[in-house]
C-alpha cells in the first residue's frame, strides 16, 4: 500500500506545484484569509470529504472516513502568508502588493492537498480516519491552531502528524528531534518612567535613557547568570525608544525584546528575573515602569515515540536522502499547541534551490524552494499516516538487546 | 545726568511696557525675522540714528553720536522668539499660532529702543557714542551674534554691556558674575552600525541596542571620572533611537546629546573622550559608528574689571534692591561671541512676577515676566553706559589697602 | 560467564569497601600521590598482572591477558584527593590534616582493584586483555591522562570504558550520554593596567576598579549574545582584586575566572570574545591590560556507539535500578583525552546515600556515598568488558525496523 | 611694629629651619605623638607662655598674653607625621622606619614656634593676646582638632588663622580663597552578600562579583546626573576584594571608597543616592548588602571678611610675591571644625624647590620643601595677627565707590 502512495504522489507532482504556484500568487495575511480558505474547502469537498470551514476563525478542517475501522491521524498545514514586499522575479511571483508566501506554507497546502487526493484513493484499505488541519494564522500571535482546537478540530484524533519545508536544508533531507525542537516565543514591553527636564540640568531630572540603558546591560545577566547553562534561551531587545530634542532629558524610553525558551520553568524563571531586575534598576534611580510580558507560542516539543516512529520510517521513503537529528530552533510553531493536546511530531523536510548560490532564509523577500521537497514531504507524511493506520498506532520500540555473554 | 537718565526713563516706562507688548503679540523665529527689524529699524531712524540693516543677515544696528568726543559704547538686545504655542491668558497673548516670546526678548528689545530714546536726549552731554545692536537668531544655532560680528558691528566699539530679563529672580535684583557665567552648548550624534538579524539568533549579529546602552552607561564616566571635579561638565544624551520589530535585532541605533562645559580645555577633552569610548566600545563589539560633535555658543566668559564695574554700580541705581554673584549657568548665550573680541560683561535683571502663585521658567507656555524688571534694565544699562563714557572707560578699581601697623 | 562476573563481585563487596575506606584515611594530592601508585601497583601485582609504574609520572598500568585471543579493553580509575578538610565523622575519616578523597577516586580505585581480581579469576575464558589504567592527578590541571597516554598507556587499546560516583543521583542509577557530556574548562586571567592616584582627583587616573567593572559587566554579553544560544557556555569571573587605601585610586586589578564550553568553535569564540571586550574596553579608558588563556581539559565527548552500547546492558545488570540520560555536566574531566585516541563512554553510577537527610555534593567537606553503588560500578564496568570481548567489538545497533505495510 | 615682626624673623630663620630639620627627623604617626608635644610644650614653657598640655588628647596649647587689652588670635599648626618611608638622601632625613613628614607639618610647627618666640618679643606693644594651637593628628580621621576644640582650645579665641606649605607653589606664592576651599572626605564600605558555588554553575547562586561590577558602573551616574553640575564631587571606589579561587563564583564582594563634597547638601545627597543604588543594585540580584558611610572632617569653608583681609595684606608681606585665588582643592582638612567655631581663614603659602626638576606631591616618598617658605608663612601669620590686634578685628571693607556723574 505504500507502493501505491508513493506511485501516486509522483503521478500527481505536477498538481502539487500548480497549487502551491497558485496559491504563491494569491497569498494573504494571517487573520484575513479568505479566498485561501474557500480554495481549500472546495477541494476536499470535491472528493466527498467532510468539511468544516471556519474553524476556530478561519481554519478548514477535512475528514477522510477509511473503509475499515481504526484509529485517527491528523495531518495539519497551514496557510497564512506574510507582510512582505516579494523580490524574486518568477512566473508566480506574489499578485499581491506587500504580501508574500514567504515561509512556505502556500507549499505546506499543496503538499496536504494533493495527499489527501492520493490517500482518498486509496480509502478502501485504510483501517482508520484522516483527519487534514488546514490551519489559518500560524504567522501571528495568539496564531490559529489554539482557536481551531477549542473549535473541536483535535476530537477523536490519536496522533498528529506536521512538516515544515525547510529552505535551507537540501532536497532529500527530513530533520527529526525528540523533546523541544522549536522555542517558546515571547514578547515584552518596559516602559520606563523618569523625569524629564533641561539636558544642562541632569540633578533635577530622572533620566530615563541612562535608566533604560543600564536596564538593557543588567538584562544581558539573565542569560548569562541566571539560566541554567545547559538550557537554551535568549532575550533580545528589539526596540529602544526615546525620541527628544537633543538638549532635553527624555522622561520616558520605551524597550520591546522577545524572549525564546524550551522549558516552562525557564520561561517563567525569564519573565520574573526581568521583572526583578527592572524593579531594581528603577529603585536605583527613584523611577517607575510598567511591564508586560505576553506570551506567544509555547515551546514545540515533540513526542518521543512518534519522533522515533518518523524517524525509523523516514530512510525508507523514495526521495529522502539523509535523516539528520535537528538542532533546536529558536523560532516559535504554532503547533506546539497540538502537541500539549495528543501525541506526535513536527519535522522538516529540506527543499533548498541547489542551483541559487544564495540561499534566502524563510521571511526574506527572495525566499523560494525547490518544489521537489514537497513530494518528499508528502511521500514521508503519508507513510506515517498509512503505518500508523496498519500498526494501529506504533509499537513500543524494543531497544535491541545485547546478546548476553 | 544719571539723575536725568532715571528720570527720563521713568517718563517712558509705558512705552517700553507697550513695545514689549506689541512685540510678544507679534513674534517670529529665529533666522525668520522680518517685522521685528523693520519695527526696531524704523524707531531708531525716528530717532534721527545712523541705522544699518540686514546686519548679519537680519540683524539691525544703530548708532548714536554724542555731542563731545570719547569712547564707544555697545548695547545688546535679542529678538528672536521660540517655536512654543503661548498657554498664557493675557491681552498681549501671541498672535501667532506656535511662536512665543518666551525667553523675554521682546523686553530686551523694549528696553533697548527706550533706552536709546532717552540717551538721544541727554546726547549734548554725551561724551562718546553708543551702538545699539538689536541682534536676530540668539535660540538657534549659530545664532545671529556671530555674523552681525562678521559683517561690522562690533567696529569701533570700547565695551559691551547686555542684560538677560531673568523670570525666576525678583524685581530688584541684579546678577552678576566675573568670568565664565555661561556655558559653551555643544551637539553630539553617534550612529552605531551593528548587524540586524532575528532576536532569536543573538550569536549571527551585533546587537545595535547593546552596544549604544553600554555606550550610554559608559559616557556617564566622562563627568564621574575623566573631568577635574572643580570644573562643571554636563552630557546628557538626549535621544536613543532604534526601532524595530520586537523581534528583530536592530543594526543601527541613534544617540544623540548635548554638552555644557566652560572652559575650552575641558570641551576639547570631553570632544575627544566621546570618541575614544565610543571607539573601544565598539571595538569591544565589532561594531562601527560613526560620531559628529557640532559645536553651539561658546562659553560666555564675562570680563573681570567690566564685571565688577557693573556689579559697584548697580547697588546706587534706583530699583535695585539686591546685587548678587549669580550661581553658574549651565545654559548656553552668543553673547559669547562679543566678548571674545572685546570687553564686556552679560548680567541678569529679575523680573519675577511676585503675585504668581508658581513661577515659569524661561521657554515654558506660561512664561511671562514683570515689566517693571525692564525698567530697571534700562536703568543699569543706561548707568554703565554714561558713567563709561564720562569716565572715559574704567579706572582701575584699587583693592582697599589695610591700614599698616 | 556475566553471571560468574556478577557472583564473584558480590562475594568480594567487602574487600571493596574495605580498600575504599584505607583509601579514604589515606588520601595524596594531586602530583603528590607516592603510596597510593604502591598500593595499587602491589595489588596488581599479587594477581600476577604485568605492572608498570610512574606511568606519565605517577599513574599505573596493569595489564591482564586473557587466554583466548581478542580485543583489548582499558578500564580507568583515578586516585589523587584534594585540598579539604574532611568534615564527615566516620570511622574511616581522612588521616591527613587538610586532605580529603572529597570526589570518590577512593571509590574507583577499589572498584577497579577488585574487578581486577575477579576478571583475573575469569581469565581462562577471556577473550582478549584488559588494561587497568589507574591515573594520578585528575584534580589538577594539566591532570595525569595526557602524560599517561604520551607514556603509551593506551597502546593496543581498542576500547576505554570509565564511570564517576556519582554522590548525588540514587544507588541503582546509571547516566549515559552521547557526544559531549562533561565540559571543556579553561581559566583566564585578565590584568587592567590603569593609573593610579588620589581618590580625589580621578581626571589625573585610569579608574583601574571602574574598567574592571565595566568589563565584568561586558562580559557578560558573550554567553548572552555571542555564543549560539542552543550551545552551552559559562563565563565566571572568580576573583576581583584590586586593593588599595580606600581613598586611592587602583592603578591595576586583576579578574581571573573560569570558561566552561562543549564545541572546540565554542571554545575558540569565547578566548577571542573575551580579548576583543578587554581590548576595546581598555580602549575606551585609555589603559592597558595582560590576558591569558590557560586551556584546561578538553570537553569529554562520548562516543555514541560505546555510549548506547553500555546504556543497553546497564538495564540488564544486578543492582542497576534505572538508567537515565545525564544532563550535560559544566564540570570538566581528563577522561576526555582518552575519548579523543580510543574510542569508549564515561558514565555515571548513583551512590546517594539515602539515609542522609542532606545530600553534599562532589568537593565538600562532608561529601560520602553509599558504597553499594562500587559494588554496581564494578558489574557494570565488568558486564561491559566481558560482553565486548565476547563479541570481538560493538556491532552495529540495528534500528529496528518499522514493519512495512 | 610690622617692620619689627619681618626682622625679628629674618634674623631667627635659622631656626625654624632648625627645628622642622630636627622635627623632620623625629616624625611621630597621628594618633601616637608622644615626644613631639613634649619638644613643643618645652619651647613655649622656655618663653613663659602659659601652656596647656594633653588638649584633646596630644594637642598642646600655648598663651601669650599683651601688655595691652585687646582680642585674641589663635594660629594653628599641626605636627603628626605620615606611615610613609622617605626616600630622600638629605641629611636630616627621617630617623623613623616607615614614618616620614610628608606633609610639611614638622614645617608648620617649626613656624609657629619661632613665630611664639618672635611676637614674644613685641609682647609689650601686644594690644591682646595669642593662643598658639599645635594640634596632632591631622592626617587621620577624626583627627585632634575636633577633640582640642572639646577641650578649650577655642575658648575666648575671636578669629583662627593657618596655612599650609603648598610644595607644589612657587616660593612667594600665597594662595586664598573665600568659601569653600577644602573638601568634605568621607568614606563608605559596601558589603555585596550574594551566594556562593561552581563557577560552572552561575543559576544556583548570586554572583557577588557581576553584582559589585554593576554597583561601581552604576555608581558613576551619581555624579554625572545626580549633583548639580555646579557643584563639585568626587565618589572614587578604592577598593574592590572578592578574592577566590578562580572557579568558584564568589558569595561577597566589598567596596571601599571616598567621596569629596565642599556643600552639606549634597554631602547628604551623595550619602542617600550610594544606598538608594545600592539597595536597587541589590535587589535586582536578589542579594543582600550592608553600607556604612562614615563621616570624615566637614569642607573647610574660609570666612569672607577673613580671607579678604589676608588677601589684602598679603601683597605688602616681604617675601610674598604673588598672591592668588586657589581653585577649589578636593583634599580635606580638620581645620574645618575651628572654622566653624570662630570666623578666620586658612591659605597656602608656596615652598616649591625651584632647583628640582620633578616637583614631589605632598604624601610622596620624596616630599620636601624650600624652607624659606616658611619664613614667608611666619611673616603672613605674623603681620595677621599684629593687624588684627592693632585694629580690635577687622574694619569692613569699603567697596570702592565709582564716582557718580
Amino acid at each position: 500500500m505504500l507502493e501505491s502512495l508513493y506511485e501516486l504522489l509522483e503521478k500527481n507532482y505536477e498538481e502539487i506545484v500548480d497549487i502551491r504556484r497558485y496559491l504563491h500568487q494569491h497569498p494573504e495575511l494571517s487573520f484575513e484569509e479568505v479566498e485561501t480558505p474557500k480554495y481549500i474547502a472546495a477541494y476536499h469537498e470535491k472528493l466527498g470529504h467532510e468539511v468544516r470551514m471556519g474553524v476556530g476563525g478561519r481554519g478548514v478542517v477535512a475528514t477522510l472516513k477509511g473503509k475499515k475501522p481504526g484509529k485517527t491521524v491528523a495531518l495539519r498545514a497551514d496557510f497564512d502568508a506574510l507582510p512582505i514586499q516579494e523580490e524574486n522575479e518568477v512566473p508566480y511571483k506574489s499578485k499581491v502588493d506587500g504580501v508574500m508566501h514567504a515561509c512556505g506554507h502556500d507549499g505546506h497546502t499543496a503538499t496536504l492537498l494533493v495527499l489527501a487526493k492520493v490517500l482518498n484513493q486509496l480509502k478502501d484499505d485504510l483501517e482508520g480516519n484522516v483527519v487534514f488541519i488546514h490551519q489559518h494564522a500560524e504567522e501571528l500571535a495568539p496564531g490559529g491552531a489554539i482557536a481551531m482546537i477549542e473549535d473541536g478540530c483535535l476530537e477523536g484524533v490519536d496522533v498528529i502528524f506536521g512538516t515544515h519545508i525547510w529552505a535551507t536544508g537540501p532536497v532529500g533531507q527530513i530533520g527529526y528531534r525528540s523533546g523541544p525542537v522549536l522555542a517558546a516565543a515571547d514578547r515584552f514591553h518596559i516602559n520606563i518612567q523618569g523625569k524629564g527636564g533641561h539636558g544642562a540640568q541632569p540633578h533635577l531630572t530622572k533620566d530615563s535613557i541612562v535608566i533604560a540603558s543600564q536596564l538593557v546591560m543588567n538584562l544581558q545577566q539573565i542569560v548569562s547568570r541566571r539560566v541554567n547553562p545547559v538550557d537554551s534561551a535568549v532575550i533580545s531587545v528589539g526596540a529602544f525608544e526615546a525620541k527628544n530634542a537633543f538638549n532635553v532629558i527624555a522622561d520616558t524610553a520605551q524597550l520591546t525584546g522577545t524572549v525564546r525558551t524550551f522549558k516552562e520553568e525557564v520561561r517563567k524563571n525569564i519573565e520574573n528575573e526581568i521583572r526583578r531586575i527592572t524593579e531594581g534598576t528603577c529603585l536605583a534611580a527613584d523611577a517607575n515602569f510598567s511591564y508586560q510580558f505576553v506570551r506567544g507560542y509555547p515551546a514545540t516539543v515533540n513526542h518521543k515515540k512518534e519522533t522515533e516512529f518518523v524517524a525509523s520510517l523516514a530512510p525508507n521513503v523514495p526521495g529522502v536522502r539523509k535523516t539528520i537529528e535537528m538542532e533546536l530552533q529558536m523560532g516559535g510553531e504554532d503547533f506546539s499547541y497540538y502537541l500539549e493536546k495528543v501525541p506526535g511530531t513536527f519535522f522538516t523536510t529540506g527543499a533548498q534551490i541547489a542551483e541559487r548560490e544564495v540561499t534566502y532564509p524563510h521571511h526574506h523577500p527572495k525566499f523560494d524552494i525547490d518544489e521537489k521537497g514537497l513530494l518528499i514531504a508528502a511521500n514521508v507524511l503519508g507513510a506515517a499516516t498509512l503505518t500508523y493506520l496498519k500498526n494501529g498506532g506504533i509499537e513500543e520500540v524494543d531497544k535491541e538487546k545485547i546478546e548476553a555473554v
